[in-house]
């Protein structure tokens, strides 16, 4: 009779320790150990490895939407409060530094998602599936705790060991000075051109090329020149392989 | 005595009675009366009647900024309980046509917010200045009564009242199909032309222009085809004069 049993504990035990495991390392995460693990184990489920593509209930797509939408309001929040002085277009920026895909990558990968990650996809691990599964995690606690234990959440586990605020401020995505200092360091000239002025929906639009020795790199177009400037110098940084894509 | 104090009386009352109909107005608005009227001012008073422009801090665009954060998290959350079987991307589209500048415009005209807005800006409203203040007011009520009591805010007195959201899920954002539609009414031809396919970011990227009667009329690009004919299709319709801009 105990030999029948055998094989059935073996099975028992073997899952059973795993979600031990699973819990601990959740509970290292946020802090708690969620009452529901099931929502978390699909935080970490991607969707090339869910069996029914038709369907992102078997993965961790609609948290993403959701913890992208709490992440964001949160940290807009949270910024709101820290600079009661500065204006709408400061708070904007400084938002999105940090809620940026880049940057939820670099987070997600300073707080070893992939551990997790790769236990749940057999498939080759991206950068974007980091970033991701920080959004997805967000969604999971949203639903455990509501929004004021997310924000404490996202606060104490998030922003104050992973991103660097006052870093952030002074951090340059000035892409035109970048670009410019590259290439005056790498004796290269760089100009930019316009190559059209035209209206939409009742707007002036700009088209501009960035020039790097004469050869245009990239163009942009944008509702001034500035910004389409701005786009532009990006575009040719990717392409020249100065800056990392963000993907 | 009694004539020295009259004129200070007069003053008093004025401006007391004044505020007394904005706090009812307000109650009528979000269903309770607020404890700071002050910042309920603040979110419908706009940068152009500011006094100090390099200040936010005197005019709603903090909050506008605050509140579009909150609106979008309600709204996906609100969405994320009411479809529990759709995938992300459905979600990620009826937020969108919930929460996009257009539709929020006509959500602050129904609730008669440019009455509050043309008492507090002596300048000429403009569309969106409806929109902002849609979101300002949010953004008031959230520093009011946190989280829930915003999420109550915006489902039972904006979701409830002024967005059929049914008749969004069959809502036709196909512009390509509605500028065939249209094209076909008034027995005008419509043809789609590649004009480029290159790299981006080592990615596909096309380049397409929609041509009306033979006639490049609009042109986009994009990542897929589908998506670059779909925003050229949109921007054909404006510059037809089919669709209304949404500033």
């Amino acid at each position: 009779m105990l030999a029948l049993l055998r094989p059935i504990f073996r099975i028992y035990n073997r899952y059973l320790s795993k979600d031990k495991e699973f819990a601990r390392r959740i509970r290292q995460l946020i802090g708690f150990t969620p009452s529901n693990l099931g929502i978390f184990k699909l935080a970490f489920s991607h969707k090339s490895t869910s069996s029914d593509k038709s369907y992102a209930i078997q993965n961790n797509e609609r948290l993403e939407y959701l913890g992208d939408a709490v992440l964001g309001t949160v940290v807009a929040e949270y910024l709101f409060k820290k600079y009661p002085n500065s204006n709408e277009g400061f708070l904007t920026k400084m938002r999105s530094k940090i809620v940026k895909r880049k940057s939820l990558n670099k987070i997600g990968d300073k707080m070893g998602l992939d551990m997790l990650l790769s236990e749940y996809n057999p498939t080759r691990l991206s950068r974007s599936m980091l970033g991701n599964a920080v959004e997805a995690l967000v969604g999971a606690v949203y639903l455990e705790k509501g929004y004021s234990g997310t924000k404490y959440f996202v606060i104490q586990k998030i922003l104050r060991n992973y991103v660097n605020v006052h870093e952030l401020e002074s951090y340059d995505d000035n892409y035109k000075s970048q670009l410019l200092e590259w290439c005056q360091k790498n004796g290269q000239t760089v100009s930019y051109k316009l190559l059209a002025r035209y209206k939409f929906e009742k707007r002036d639009r700009f088209k501009v090329a960035v020039m790097v020795n004469g050869q245009k790199v990239a163009t942009a177009d944008d509702f001034n020149k500035k910004s389409a400037e701005q786009t532009a110098s990006e575009k040719a940084m990717l392409s020249l392989g100065i800056l990392e894509s963000e993907e």
